[in-house]
């Protein structure tokens, strides 16, 4: 039935799509189900205690602050720990570099609030996140796609693409979302020099970057590319950076950040104070409590600890379990992998009968920005705990078998 | 200096623009001067012991879901508490017709991204809050002013206005930002009237509504609206209505809220996926525990003692200081009161010589979207002590009597 508040709506509007992601999840949010459908943290390694002296510790010696509004700069010691973690992986920043942003969901909003206008083009991976497609569809950009393998976006493939006037390159280099896949260096290099050449800025979007469980740390986009300029403290080159304490530390707090030249951050705080004015300054002021001192550098060590052996039991699982013709990902960190089917299998009608057998993930067609991708599968493996990881492979292996001798 | 960042932003990024309060509240930040520039609530009052037991019982007992991702629609009990207190207020409201939102703001933008197509024009009071200006002109937003006067938007110059093709009105009704002046029944009535007659959306933003000093409480508009309409249990009509902890509890942990017909609540659930994922699960969670069981009522007295005094002394302090030709409102609850001056000074001109006596507030005319009120002041009286705000009356009042002779 339409009423009257159909008629009110902007065009906008029409183009915003509820999540097929949070459709699903609905299912998947089922007791009794085996869920490799979320994208979400182990509960096991929250540092509940850490958070509760954290958060007491901020209202007794910052209650006032905590309570009361902040800046849309965001706090300056927070800014100040962002900016030293960050010196340790090799980027040239000060605070002045630093947005802190009410989740990177907010950060990719921000971005889109500033760059795009109506029918901009954007470079993104095939597969990518769709949480950035959903943001910037809202603000009318179209996307375009880069082939993508094991070595992550394929460079050879971008300078026609970049040649045909795009606004920006949305890139996630490591232990990618949905994939699991991790851009080669010399890759990046590539990316860097190309993006330079056509002065085309990059999205470098690293939510998993330090969770990394097998090989050796790539240095960031952001990294190489402030290696091919002149050596500023303040970065001020062609990369905006986003990460998160969503991965490391809780993703209840909605806390992450950007990383950017100053003259970008100025615009994004315009944009932000517009949004929601600021981000909570005591979910900042705790998150600095909890983080500082070097916990944020020895929580993550659990953290690896944890989701490697959640991602060898998967690994192990499908090896024992899936038919052949069946292939996935090895993912070296992160909290994915990616799965595909023969191409005459469909993952929709797969989940179906998977919910069926309690077991759920997401069908990979959603990550494609331009269509595809109908055989593929996203499985989670940090939020399962191993003895259910092996049980709900072992079901999606039956189920994928029934389908295949369908055929 | 132009760099290449300059061509990259969007149209809209041109006209946002950096709040002149901002700008200002940097001057009123030096710990010398006496502020009555900013709209901060009064640390004094934060309770700040209740949130460290509210923070702690929430990680205890919801440590894992304070933490974790949760869902956009936000924390089923905290919806529930809020509909029960909006019940107490007169509202026909279920936890299907509320969406918490990450402080007003957020919610500001949310109706802008929903319902503003560039171009529309919305019908705002003159003066009227700047943060919904900032919020909806980036999404292209015209204004169109209705005149006020002590009881608020003089409704008798509605309808000619409302012919014209407007997209919905915004008024916020108690002890508005920035006069402290209130609609009164009649005009509510009025309002709500002429609103339905045309079949124009009324957004109310009420975030002081509880912070009355003298008179007798006025029904929200949406309560009057709901009884124009049959009786359901979840209101379906023709009002949003924004609210938020921020003046109750604390602005700190930026929570605030909509309610509205379920069918609007889900569009704004869509357009906050694609802004923020959902607002903190540990605020939400903790907010809870600080405000349940009655607590937000029995503060609510405390702070009404607080600022009600703190209005006393800046209404005595104004009797006894100011020179004759300068008028002000008696704004009966709130955090504003709005000042006057001959029409031959200017408040700018004056702000400068008051920071010289280290003595600050917001010159008017930011307030207004079409322009006007050159010779206005916002005065806020609620985050300054009493001794405070006569002595920085008492400073005021001499600069404005310099001006005055000098002319």
């Amino acid at each position: 039935m339409q009423t009257l508040w159909d008629y009110r709506y902007a065009q906008r509007t029409q183009r915003m799509k509820g999540s097929a992601i949070r459709e699903l999840l609905k299912f998947s949010e089922r007791k009794d189900i085996i869920s490799f459908a979320g994208g979400l943290p182990a509960p096991e390694v929250f540092p509940i205690d850490k958070f509760r002296e954290g958060c007491d510790k901020a209202l007794r010696e910052h209650g006032a602050e905590c309570l009361q509004y902040g800046s849309t700069d965001g706090y300056l010691p927070l800014r100040e720990m962002i900016a030293y973690y960050a010196t340790r992986y090799g980027m040239n920043v000060t605070a002045d570099n630093i947005l802190p942003t009410s989740g990177s969901q907010q950060a990719l909003d921000l971005i889109g609030r500033i760059f795009i206008n109506p029918g901009d083009r954007i470079l993104v991976e095939s597969p990518t996140y769709l949480g950035a497609l959903q943001a910037w569809v809202a603000y009318g950009a179209e996307f375009i796609s880069v082939p993508f393998d094991k070595d992550g976006m394929v460079t050879d493939k971008l300078e026609n693409l970049l040649r045909a006037g795009i606004k920006f390159i949305y890139v996630l280099p490591n232990f990618q979302n949905p994939t699991g896949l991790t851009l080669s260096y010399e890759r990046r290099l590539h990316l860097i020099e190309l993006a330079d050449k056509y002065g085309i800025p990059i999205i470098e979007d690293d939510p998993y970057g330090q969770l990394r469980y097998e090989g050796e740390h790539l240095p960031a986009v952001i990294v190489l590319d402030s290696q091919t300029r002149s050596q500023d403290i303040c970065y001020s080159g062609n990369v905006i950076y986003l990460s998160t304490f969503s991965k490391t530390l809780a993703p209840g707090i909605r806390l992450a950040w950007v990383i950017a030249p100053p003259e970008v951050i100025q615009k994004l705080i315009l944009a932000k104070q517009g949004a929601d004015l600021h981000t909570s300054t005591f979910n900042q002021i705790t998150a600095h409590e909890v983080a500082k001192d070097g916990f944020l550098y020895e929580h993550v060590k659990l953290i690896r600890k944890v989701y490697r052996e959640r991602r060898d039991v998967m690994l192990d699982s499908l090896e024992e379990h899936m038919p052949s013709g069946i292939t996935w990902s090895h993912p070296k960190g992160g909290l994915f992998l990616w799965t595909t089917l023969p191409t005459n299998l469909d993952a929709k009608v797969i989940f179906k009968d998977a919910i069926k057998k309690s077991v759920a993930f997401v069908p990979g067609a959603v990550f494609f920005a331009e269509g595809g991708g109908h055989n593929t599968m996203r499985l989670n493996f940090s939020n399962a705990k191993p003895e259910m990881i092996s049980e709900g492979i072992s079901r999606l292996s039956e189920v994928v078998k029934n389908h295949i001798m369908k055929k």
